[in-house]
C-alpha cells in the first residue's frame, strides 16, 4: 500500500510503499507503529519533530457498513503523549479509492504559512491558501470546493490557527458537510503547526479492489445478518442516536451535571434520545434522525437537528455534546446545545474539552451554571483568540490552572468524557489508564453486565473493552458495530482477509488491541507518561456524587494491574 | 528537636520530638525527608494531601555568617515535582531561638479561610485573618506586626490567594522588611492552598546553646578568616551584590535577552553592579551596598535601592531580577526594574517566573519588548486577578501554552532563570536534569574553570556543582559563602558538630548533598518526573544564540548519566 509522505518544512511530497513491518497496521495501529518507530516522544507536539498522521481502515471504500472511520494521529499538545482520534464520514473511503494507506506529515513549514495539500490520483501538491487563516470550517470547506471542486476534506479551523489545544480534525460527510470531528486531543493544533489548513482529497471514479470478492461478500451478508438482526444497531441507534444514552447514565446516576457535581439533572428529560428522536421528527424539514455519516452504513446513528422551522442547525447531534455542552454546563435547552455544536464545528474545536473547559470555568465563578448568553460569549472568546478565549481554548486542565480552581476533571491533561466515573466505575478505569487521556472511545464499559457502583471487577471490564475498543480502532471499523459483532470478530478478520488478501487468523483480532496498546505504551513511557500519571482527579476520590453517593474507590494498585496484566 | 505540626484541615497542632531518622536532616534534606515519607508523591500540589514545611539549618541562630536562611518546601504545583526554595532574612533565626527546627504543615482549611500561625515560646496557635486576603505583602507585614508586635514573619501575597504559580514565599529580613523570597516553584500557593497566610514567630530572648562553645568559636574564626579573605565574599558582594554576574554573563554571551533571544543587551551598562554601586552611593539617602539580610554575614550581598531623592524603593535588587525584569524584557532603566521588584515583593510573586512569564507574552506579540508600561500593567493585572493577570500568574509554560506560542524557556514547567543554558552548557545541565527543575541556584557552574561554550565535561561540572549546592542547602548556609569556604566543608562539618552536637565526619558534606539528590529524585520518580523530563526546550537546541552562534548540544545520553553516576 502507498503511504504520502509529506514534509512541510522542506516542501516535499513523495509517495512510497509502506515497508513490510507496516503492512499489518492499519488506522490507530499504524499511528502507533509510525509513531513508536519514526519519532523522539519527547518531541514538542507543536514542534517540527511531532507527526501528523491520516489514515484509515482495510475495509474503507469496500462498502462494508461502518468501516470508512479515518484515524488521524500525532504527539498530543493536551496530553503529551501519543494520540489517536476518529471520525466518520467519507474521508476513510476517499483515501482507499486513491488507494493511499496513511498521509505522513513531517516538519513545519514557516511561521504563518497556511497551505492545502491536494490529492488526486495521479499526483499529490501543497498550495498556499492564507485566505482560510481565521475562517470558520463550514467556509473554508465551501472555499475549498469552489477552488478544487468535490471532495473529501480534512480541516482544521480558527482554534487552530491559534494553536489552541482544544483543536479538532474536522472531517467530511458523505454530502461534504464538514461535521465529523476527530476531536479529542488537540490533533487539530498538530495538523495547523505543519503549516496545513487542509487536506484536500479528489474523487477517483474506481471501485476499490478486493482480494477474493467472493469470500467477502459472503462474509459480508453474514455480518450484515447480526447487525440488522441486533436492536442497537438495527433500531435504537438509527432512532435516537447516541442521545440514547442520557437515559443509561441517568439511571446510573452518572450524568455529569453542572462540572461533575452531580450524577442526574433535572432536566435530563430535555435531552434524552427518545425526546430528540420526537423533537427532529415533529419539526421535519431538513431534520432527520437515522441519517449514515457514511456510504453503505447500516447502523446510521447520525442525525440532523433543525431549528423549529425545519432548517439545519447541525449535524449530528450526539450525546456527548448533549451532556458536555449541556448537562454539564446545567444547560437543558436543546437548540441552545445544537447551536453550541454548530459554533464548535465552525471553529473546529472538541465539544467535550470545549464544554469541560467552561464546565470548569463555571464552577470557579467565571460565569453561573446555565447561562446559555455565557456560552456562546465563551465560544465567541474562542473565535476572536482573545485572552479569555485562549485559556478556555487551552482546555480544562488550563483553565483550571489558570483560574486557580480544584474541581478539574481531567486525566493526563485531558477532560473527562460524559460519564462520572464514579458511577460507572470501569469508564474511570479507562480514563485513568488509556494511553489516550480520559477517553470514553478507548474502554466504554457502560454495556457490560456488572454493578457498574462497585469497584469489583472493574479493571477487568475495562482491560477487555480497552483491548476490543483499539482493534476497532486499528481496522477503523466504527464501534457502534460492537453490540452486534462482538462475538462475531473471527468473521471481521475473514472480511479483512477477503479485502485485502492478508492472512489474520481469529485470534488475531484482539492481539491487534493489544500490541496497538503495548505499542502507546510504549511511547507514553518514553515520553515521560508512566503509571504516577494512571489516576483520577483527588476530587473524584473525595466528592461524594448524588443521588447515590459514591466516589471512585478503585485501589490504585488495581489499576496498576491493568496492563501489566495484558 | 521539636517540630511544629499543623493540621489546617483538623485545626490541630502539637510539637512534637523529631523522629531519629530526621535527626541528621535539615533544610532541603528535610524538607525531602519529609515529602518522601510522609506525602503520596502523587497528591494534588493545591489539595489537602500535599505538605508544606518550614525549616532551617543547624547553625541558624548561632552568630555563623550566612547560616541562617529558610527553606520551604512542598510539591510545587509548577514543576509537579518535589520543591524547596530558601531565603535569607531572620526567619532561620528566629525559629532556631524558639528551638524549632521545622513546622510541618498538613490538611486543607475549608475554601476561603485565611489563618495565621502564631508561634511563641510557649506554644502556637492559628487565628483567623481574613483582613489580610488580597492586601500587599508590605501591609501585612504592618498588620501583622501591630496585632501581634515584631515578629520574623513568613508571608504569601495577595498571588498566592489566586494560587498563582509564581507565588513566592516572603520572608523578613533582620529589619523586618518582607523582602526576602523563597521565590520558586509556586510554594507560596501552596502556603495559601492550606489556609495559612501568614507564620509570625515572636521573638524569644535566649541565646541558641551550643553543644561545645569552644571548639565552635574555634572553628568559625577559621571559617571567618577564609570569608574575610576570599575577594568575592570580602568585597566584590558587599560592593557590587549579585549583580557582578551581568558583566561575567555579558562576556560569555550568555545574558537572557528579550525571551533568550539574544546572549548580549545593548543597555547592560545600565544594570551592572559597577553601575548599581555607582548608583546607590551617589543617590545616597536610604541607599546602601553591603546590606547584611541576617544577623552577623560577613558577605552582605543585599542592597538597598533607593530612587533619586534617596527615598528606598526596594531591597535587594539582584541580578535574576536586573536580567528576568530587565534585559530578557528589553529593559535597562534600573529604576523600572527596582520598582517592578518592589511590585513583585508586594505581589508576592518570583521576579525570576514572572518575568519569563512576561517575556512570553512579549514575544508573542502581546506587548513590545521594551516597554517599561506594559511590565507595569502586567504586574496590575496579576494584582487584580483579571484573566490576562491569572495566566501570566500561572507562569511562564502555562503563559506560552496559552498564547500559542513556542519560544518557552522552561523546564518541567518552570522557568529557566538568568543564564542562556547555551552559552553556560552546565547551566543548562543542572536546569535540565536537576530535580528542582530549571533552578540556577540547584547547580551554578558560573565559577568553574572550564569553558563554558562548549559541550564537553558539562555533566561533570554540573553534578560536581549539585551536590554541593544542595548540601549547603540541606544546610541552610547561604551558598554564597561557596567561594570563601569550597575547599573547607571539613571545616563546616567541625562546626556544625560544636553546634549541635551531631557526629558527622568531613565526608558528610557532600554525602548530605548526594543522599539529598536521591530523595528528591526518588519522589520525582513516583511523582510520575522521569529522565524524558530532563531536558530543554526544543527551540534552545536549534536555534543560534549570538554573538557567539551557539546551541545547546549536550547530548540527551550524557544527562541520563548524571544522576546514575552520582
Amino acid at each position: 500500500m502507498k503511504i504520502l509522505r509529506v514534509d512541510m518544512g522542506e516542501r516535499s511530497i513523495a509517495f512510497e510503499e509502506e515497508p513490510e513491518s507496516y503492512q499489518k497496521w492499519w488506522g490507530r495501529g499504524l499511528i502507533a507503529k509510525i509513531l513508536t518507530e519514526e519519532m523522539d516522544p519527547t518531541a514538542e507536539p507543536l514542534g517540527p519533530n511531532n507527526i501528523f498522521i491520516v489514515t484509515r481502515g482495510p475495509l474503507a471504500g469496500t462498502g462494508f457498513s461502518s468501516s470508512g472511520r479515518v484515524s488521524v494521529g500525532g504527539k498530543s499538545p493536551l496530553t503529551g503523549g501519543i494520540k489517536e482520534a476518529n471520525a466518520g464520514g467519507n474521508v476513510g473511503e476517499f483515501l482507499a479509492r486513491l488507494a493511499i494507506k496513511a498521509i505522513v506529515v513531517k516538519g513545519q513549514a514557516p511561521f504563518g504559512f497556511a497551505g492545502v495539500l491536494v490529492v488526486d490520483e495521479e499526483n499529490a501538491r501543497i498550495e498556499e491558501a492564507p485566505e482560510l487563516k481565521g475562517v470558520g470550517i463550514y467556509q473554508t470547506a465551501d472555499l475549498l470546493r469552489q477552488r478544487f471542486g468535490d471532495s473529501a476534506l480534512v480541516l482544521n479551523g480558527p482554534a487552530a490557527d491559534f494553536k489552541m489545544n482544544v483543536s479538532a480534525v474536522m472531517c467530511t460527510d458523505r454530502e461534504g458537510v464538514p461535521g465529523r470531528a476527530a476531536g479529542r486531543g488537540g490533533l487539530g493544533a498538530v495538523m495547523a503547526s505543519k503549516g496545513l489548513k487542509a487536506i484536500v482529497l479528489r474523487p477517483v471514479n474506481k471501485k476499490v479492489p478486493l482480494a477474493d470478492e467472493e469470500a467477502f461478500v459472503k462474509a459480508r451478508s453474514e455480518l450484515n445478518k447480526y447487525i440488522l438482526e441486533n436492536p442497537m444497531t438495527s433500531k435504537v441507534f438509527s432512532t435516537q442516536g447516541t442521545a440514547s444514552m442520557v437515559n443509561t447514565m441517568y439511571h446510573l446516576g452518572g450524568l455529569p451535571t453542572r462540572n461533575f457535581s452531580h450524577g442526574q439533572f433535572e432536566k435530563a428529560d430535555n435531552i434524552r434520545g427518545t425526546t430528540l428522536h420526537q423533537v427532529i421528527t415533529q419539526r421535519g424539514g431538513a431534520g432527520t434522525t437515522g441519517h449514515p455519516c457514511m456510504a453503505g452504513c447500516l447502523v446510521r446513528c447520525s442525525n440532523i437537528f433543525p431549528d423549529p422551522d425545519g432548517k439545519e442547525i447541525v449535524r449530528a447531534l450526539e450525546y456527548e455534546t448533549l451532556v458536555m455542552m449541556g448537562s454539564n454546563l446545567g444547560i437543558g435547552d436543546v437548540d441552545a446545545i445544537a447551536r453550541f455544536n454548530r459554533a464548535c464545528n465552525d471553529l473546529g474545536v472538541d465539544t467535550i474539552e470545549t464544554g469541560a473547559a467552561i464546565a470548569v470555568a463555571m464552577d470557579a465563578g467565571l460565569w453561573k451554571f446555565g447561562d446559555v448568553t455565557a456560552v456562546e460569549e465563551a465560544l465567541e472568546h474562542i473565535r476572536a483568540g482573545d485572552i479569555l478565549g485562549r485559556v478556555l481554548g487551552a482546555g480544562a486542565e488550563i483553565t483550571g490552572k489558570v483560574l486557580g480552581w480544584h474541581r478539574v476533571p481531567t486525566v493526563k491533561g485531558q477532560a473527562l468524557a460524559a460519564y462520572d466515573p464514579r458511577a460507572v466505575k470501569g469508564m474511570g478505569v479507562t480514563y485513568a489508564t488509556s494511553p489516550m487521556g480520559a477517553d470514553h472511545t478507548a474502554g466504554h464499559t457502560v454495556a457490560f453486565k456488572v454493578d457498574h457502583h462497585s469497584p469489583e471487577g472493574q479493571v477487568d471490564v475495562s482491560r477487555i473493552s480497552q483491548v476490543k475498543r483499539a482493534a476497532y480502532d486499528v481496522l477503523d471499523l466504527c464501534s457502534f458495530l460492537f453490540s452486534a459483532t462482538a462475538e462475531h470478530t473471527d468473521k471481521i478478520m475473514e472480511l479483512v482477509n477477503s479485502a485485502t488478501g492478508s492472512k489474520f487468523g481469529p485470534e488475531d483480532f484482539e492481539k491487534l488491541g493489544r500490541e496497538c496498546l503495548l505499542m502507546e505504551r510504549d511511547f507514553n513511557a518514553r515520553a515521560g507518561i508512566v503509571s504516577a500519571h494512571d489516576r483520577l482527579p483527588e476530587f473524584l476520590y473525595r466528592e461524594r456524587l448524588q443521588p447515590y453517593n459514591l466516589v471512585f474507590d478503585v485501589p490504585r494498585e488495581e489499576l496498576n494491574k491493568l496492563f501489566s496484566r495484558l
